[in-house]
């Protein structure tokens, strides 16, 4: 059974919506605008137990998914969306067994979501150039039993090449991917997946003449803008708010012009 | 090393950007309105070989990714788009070792990418009324190698419960998803995902308000726009096709209200 | 020429890009975040002049479009977005000429757009149910010379007719437009134009099926969604915010069954 | 009343939503796939009148709004769409009375709807560098008795400047906006309304930094997205068919530095 222990993470969702990513440590509260609860009154209580606060709010206590585990990062860099986490997955053909590359390995969202996916076979190689960034990776991937599935290495990759080669995959996200079009096409394998994250469109450009010039084929650029809807019977309307903008997603497949 | 083999399936994208899955079989030649090609041609090059039909025209023979064989699926019913897919993907919490259960089977496009990240140690349960999409799935999971991940049953979901129970998510994609709101809750483990896919708007707010009745919790309701962009230096735009719609997806957990 | 005198309305935008709607007054200061200026410089001065504050940053003194009156009148209702009113004035089919009735007047945004667009030769009969909106609405057309081309009645348009008859176009932006269709049909005249504006899904629903029911033809509803661009050599993209939601548009023309 | 005589214009809307734009001409018939009617048979009925064809599908016949004379002319060039033509009357400020300059005519269709918006007082000045272009706006303004609303010039404005000053608003909707800059704000009043459309990001880059640099101010640059909702009780969602793009709409302002 999926019961709450001293030391877990928990996602407490409040009835009015809010949500936060709380360790459940014996004798502390946990307080909001909305009142608070004794953390220990959690512990042996099954995971999406109801609980409530002192002033009478219903508080939920999940179990945190995957996207809780990104949305709750600390945002040291720009984080990539959950949106786009999914289609990246999807379309970078990363499953069970695969070996990527990923550069630069940022806030580690995606190096979390990578790890996730390629267990318990596959393995991750993910390149950063500020070690800041990797000591904080590694440190994430420790707590969350991931660090087995993933070589962190310091480098700056617009200069030097990839370690590996005949990887399945290749994810940049990158200030200035098109400088690692060459050095990607050599890491991967034939008919290997390319993909490449951006928020402007001179990136965009950059990196896909790049791409043609340098044995790619199969290139594509997409953007996912996503609403949320309020479903509610009678009063049922997208919401108001949106994010008009993430990240352009580039993809590309390697080709072999001479055997 | 990534060669094309006799019998091996392969994605030929043709100069004009046109793609087809194409059985490598000797003897044969590939035909289009782009020339011709004897498949024999293939055998012993690597994946992404580029090759040239007897007009002239530059192939490329591209082995195929998850996506590729989703989208040449015979379509016996309206699949499940691969922008939605990646997202049910992510936040449906759906990993390696992941149990889910999932109804109905229709053309199989979901089953085989659950199938897929659920490797090797999770399993799918796959439901639908009808014994034609079970066969249909069958037959591609077996020639997939994905059979072992999955069983099939034919079942009416909306007058049966599920046989599993404590299943990790519960994934719908029903014309009337809140007729097994109440089944799901009983099949998942506390604080497990729900998600369900509806066209239309009523269906929405029918499953919303059911869920919100029926012990769920944290629900969501979303639809993604996916656009292409016709990335080319100086002439960048947006591609003026684009799809409207496909389906909104609803999310949920499992709470649970008395221990 | 375009010059700027005493008690002018002018737009004042600095040069952080925050916009003011300011009456130019003898012996006042103009003051923001940015500094402040005298408002008597700019007397005698032409619209669109530069002016510097007191801590030299550049303000620019614009003569106000039908945009900046719109987006600066008091919010006493959800005001109509310009998005949507010139797509409403263009498919309402509202031109200088045009006799239309509007319900409600509401904050008045689309009043003032109408009366501008069907001046000299046309009319506007604006209803509203409550006295303090078309209190509001007089003063706002009276201070922009538009008053001539404006009747303002106080009324519950779901429980009595409107006046008119023959009009050009009926425009509804009320929370229950299914209960006017009846007495749209009515006031117009044969082939004419209605449209209303809803943020519901269900208000539409009720709407278009009101509509088919009771005399229109060529029903249809939309939803505009628009998108800031960042446009700046080397960093363009869309800009991360968003609005995702005001309201949908439905038309509709008047059909003659019978002679 | 509305009556539909020999010799005029109708909208004809046939059951399936199919539309054609009609010449009443006695002794013709208009034949469709739904089957023919005899238009005599519409004369003297009022506009807005359902004739059932020899197979028995009821057409309406409606009067013919500015969007529908706009979505019949022929494509001699891309025309603007409809969604975009009210954005830009209402945000280039073009009212009853406004002088406006437009480059290039192309098809007419933003020419014909300014001249619509001008009326009675005001002018359009529209330029193309090819004559056919403007035999074609002269033919079509002429039958739609707009024609002393609108000059119409052959010119290369790339190459030469407008002949007008003091204009209310320009709008390009050229191929290289940015070359015409300068004697937009040429011919502008102070505080003077500029707007260009186009198609990729580059033409907008070279747009707002030329704007930039030539004495603009209050530079936007916006998407319109326009999406159909298939609204019928218990089936509604949006359309799976969209236009993912049409053209990026530039605005700004004259601003003067130098009294």
């Amino acid at each position: 059974m999926s019961v709450i222990h001293e030391e877990d993470e928990v996602i407490i969702l409040t009835e009015k919506g809010k949500r936060y990513s709380v360790k459940v440590v014996r004798g502390r509260r946990f307080h909001s605008s909305e009142g608070f609860i004794e953390l220990s009154s959690l512990i042996g209580k099954p995971y999406g137990c109801v609980v409530t606060s002192n002033t009478g709010a219903r508080f939920v206590a999940f179990k945190p998914t995957l996207v809780d585990i990104i949305m709750h990062l600390p945002r040291i860099t720009q984080i990539v969306y959950p949106k786009d986490l999914g289609y990246i997955i999807l379309h970078a053909d990363v499953k069970p067994g695969s070996r990527v590359i990923e550069a630069g390995t940022g806030s580690a969202a995606l190096t979390i979501v990578l790890a996730s996916y390629v267990k318990p076979d596959g393995h991750v190689y993910s390149y950063d150039i500020k070690q800041e960034y990797l000591s904080n990776a590694d440190k994430h991937l420790s707590r969350l039993g991931l660090k087995e599935y993933v070589d962190l290495k310091q480098r700056d990759v617009t200069a030097e090449r990839f370690d590996e080669c005949d990887v399945d995959t290749v994810i940049l996200d990158l200030p200035e991917p098109w400088k690692v079009v060459e050095a990607s096409w050599e890491a991967l394998k034939p008919s290997g997946r390319f993909l490449s994250l951006s928020p402007t469109v001179e990136q965009v450009v950059e990196t896909v003449e790049s791409l043609k010039a340098n044995g790619f084929g199969d290139i594509q650029c997409i953007e996912l803008m996503q609403r949320y809807i309020r479903a509610k019977r009678g009063m049922t309307r997208p919401e108001f708010i949106m994010r008009g903008h993430t990240a352009y997603i580039v993809t590309a497949r390697k080709q072999v012009d001479k055997e």
